[in-house]
């Protein structure tokens, strides 16, 4: 039998997707499972996309231009220049999720062996797309204690070898909720012109912020390093239209986008059906904004207000997105969150949590963490987290007793 | 500014789409142009599927699983149990269109530097998909004058190296329109299993066949070497969903399955909409494939008799998918083609064919060749090749003309 790639061997298994069969089995059993592992938002897509679906003229879905409809592009530039981001259609590639658009942007300015340096932690398919691309990721660790802030220029100095190609980070920050200041972000601008490197930033939670003091500062809004920059985002928590698999690439670099367009040729073309849709959302009205923000920030207060009363947790209240980042008092998330699955429920309910090691690359960082995300309802949000305070107290009791017994033999 | 990748420099651009910046300036002087370039059908897609849209009851998009809907695995192992291709769901992972399970195929079982043997002249994108995953193709020819039979097995055995991990064919063929006999695919089974390696097929055509005495027989039913065979499939010609990107990879090989999981995982699902599209269109009637195979097949009659009008023009005969490969009596198709929107027109009508150069991975190869898709109605086939047929002694002798007042100069 023929062997499969290294590549292949060492993709990573993605933290947020991996104890999938244990909560299968669980619900088998009969249990309810509070899923606080996976950022699905159970918020209705906007109507008029599905309105636009369920309206659609057309007697063949046929392939549509590589870089996606061109009414599409041209709407989406006007989105982002209402939104203080001024871009042309032009510097917009309409891509397959925000995952291809990663795919295309690493795939165009990395060769096998060089390295993309990345704050950690950070969105575990960042290391598979970087395996896919046959890159090397370079973490440069940011700190729980002090709430997830752009590690220092010095750090990242550190880790830039001849073989650095680009610093990737994501703003607003999945999985810490961290939101990266205008000051921050310019730090990183100076850095990368000073080394010539290519800023890619990954967006796609811009609209999720709860604070109206604090405002999304874009990368595309760097001065001076218009040739370094590429932006990600994606339609999927904008219009919680995360089965649509419609994001965007966009760079003024003509260069990237002439070899992302290669890429974007060999796969012919994104979904034509879910553009349209895609196409339709961009006029959802303020309100939908409005309301969905609004129930996400009363989310993240009630999530961090229970977490709170966790004795030994360690967690600072998101600014953005719908994640958050808490230290647990045990020992190794890893089992505690199959165990949850595998041998705990209270009165027939557990918890699914994401363990934040695989959020992380360097080894051995992050193994007391979990991610969690905020995408439910407030009741089940306070369940979900009085299931895992009164969970944590009988784990550690039960491992110690495994501990002693197996000192004992 | 920062430099893009050696593997985005070296990414080849699409021949059948590199000449539209042409077409477009073609078009929009006025001139009609008949597309022969490109497998776009103009045939509808099934109502059933299109109806599927239409009453679509879904408040939020949300993501699938990452392998594809069950549902829809399910249904599509019954539709190829039915063709005689046994395999179960498990074999089955949903793709974002065939070209995406190509990518994860060649992930899965290929490392940077690794080869893959693919006779030539092939479907171009497979060279593509190679320098995306930084591997190398190595291609063996089959040539137009033997009607591009499968290469003697001498042949691919000495084009075998150690880092040879794959044979991958298309077939029926893009762009020979070839169909490979039971015998061919039995030989090169043999070898495959000779020499411990992979075989994928791309079989998207499968239903593209024109005479009743020839069978299409898929790599899945070679027996001794279930573990070796990897099967390429797509929705895109079936149904003429070219735009639906929904496809799958099949094959028996679990660590292939878990290796392609993990690609799978990392671009989170496959579009939910299309999905659900193409799950209703397995239940597509028989007379819609009757009605169609009889009208692909009508065309192709009236295409090979208009083309053998043109002389000194080599062709076989196609016996399955929708294209042909023709040598024209011009030295180079590249500047042809290019000529044809440029600088012809007949009666404000001109054609747009693709250069055959780009089918061929060996310098030099197929360059008097074109690649003709006859996915218009035979009375514009008709016309094209008439446009075709009056334009190449024009060509030709402009051409000579410019040659003869370089040599005088």
């Amino acid at each position: 039998m023929p062997e499969i790639s290294i590549r292949g061997r060492r993709m990573p298994e993605s933290p947020i997707r991996k104890l999938a069969p244990y909560a299968e089995i669980a619900k088998k059993k009969g249990l309810k499972v509070y899923h606080l592992n996976i950022g699905q938002p159970d918020i209705k897509s906007p109507e008029i996309a599905i309105e636009a679906i369920k309206n659609i003229d057309l007697d063949i879905i046929e392939y549509g231009p590589s870089a996606g409809y061109e009414s599409y592009r041209k709407k989406l530039a006007q989105f982002y220049t209402k939104q203080d981001v001024k871009v042309a259609f032009e510097d917009i590639m309409i891509t397959t999720g925000g995952s291809e658009a990663l795919l295309f942007a690493l795939g165009s300015i990395m060769d096998p062996g060089d390295e993309v340096i990345i704050p950690e932690p950070f969105y575990a398919n960042y290391h598979a797309f970087s395996e896919e691309s046959s890159a090397t990721v370079i973490p440069v660790i940011s700190n729980i204690e002090s709430g997830f802030t752009l590690p220092t220029i010095e750090e990242f100095e550190k880790a830039i070898t001849p073989k650095t190609k680009a610093i990737l980070i994501c703003n607003p920050n999945n999985p810490t909720g961290y939101l990266y200041s205008e000051s921050e972000i310019n730090q990183l601008g100076e850095l990368v012109k000073k080394h010539d490197l290519f800023l890619i930033a990954d967006e796609v939670y811009r609209e999720f912020i709860y604070d109206e003091r604090d405002k999304h500062f874009s990368v595309m809004n760097l001065k001076g390093i218009e040739q370094n920059v590429i932006m990600i985002d994606s339609v999927s928590k904008r219009y919680s239209m995360c089965g649509a698999r419609i994001g965007c690439m966009v760079t003024k670099n003509r260069e990237v986008i002439a070899a992302a367009m290669k890429f974007a040729q060999a796969r012919l073309c994104p979904p034509t059906i879910e553009q349209i849709a895609c196409e339709a959302a961009i006029d959802t009205p303020q309100s939908y904004f409005d309301e969905v923000i609004s129930e996400y920030k009363e989310r993240r207060d009630t999530l961090i207000s229970e977490l709170n009363k966790i004795e030994g947790i360690i967690i600072t209240t998101p600014k953005a997105a719908f994640y958050c980042i808490a230290q647990l008092p045990v020992d190794n998330t890893d089992d505690f969150a199959q165990w949850l699955l595998e041998s705990y429920n209270s009165n027939g309910e557990t918890v699914m949590v994401a363990p934040a090691g695989g959020f992380y690359s360097t080894p051995g960082v992050g193994l007391n963490q979990v991610r969690i995300a905020y995408v439910l309802k407030k009741e089940d949000l306070t369940r979900a987290v009085q299931i895992l305070k009164d969970a944590i107290p009988i784990y550690n009791s039960e491992k110690n007793h495994l501990v002693l017994k197996s000192t004992a033999n």
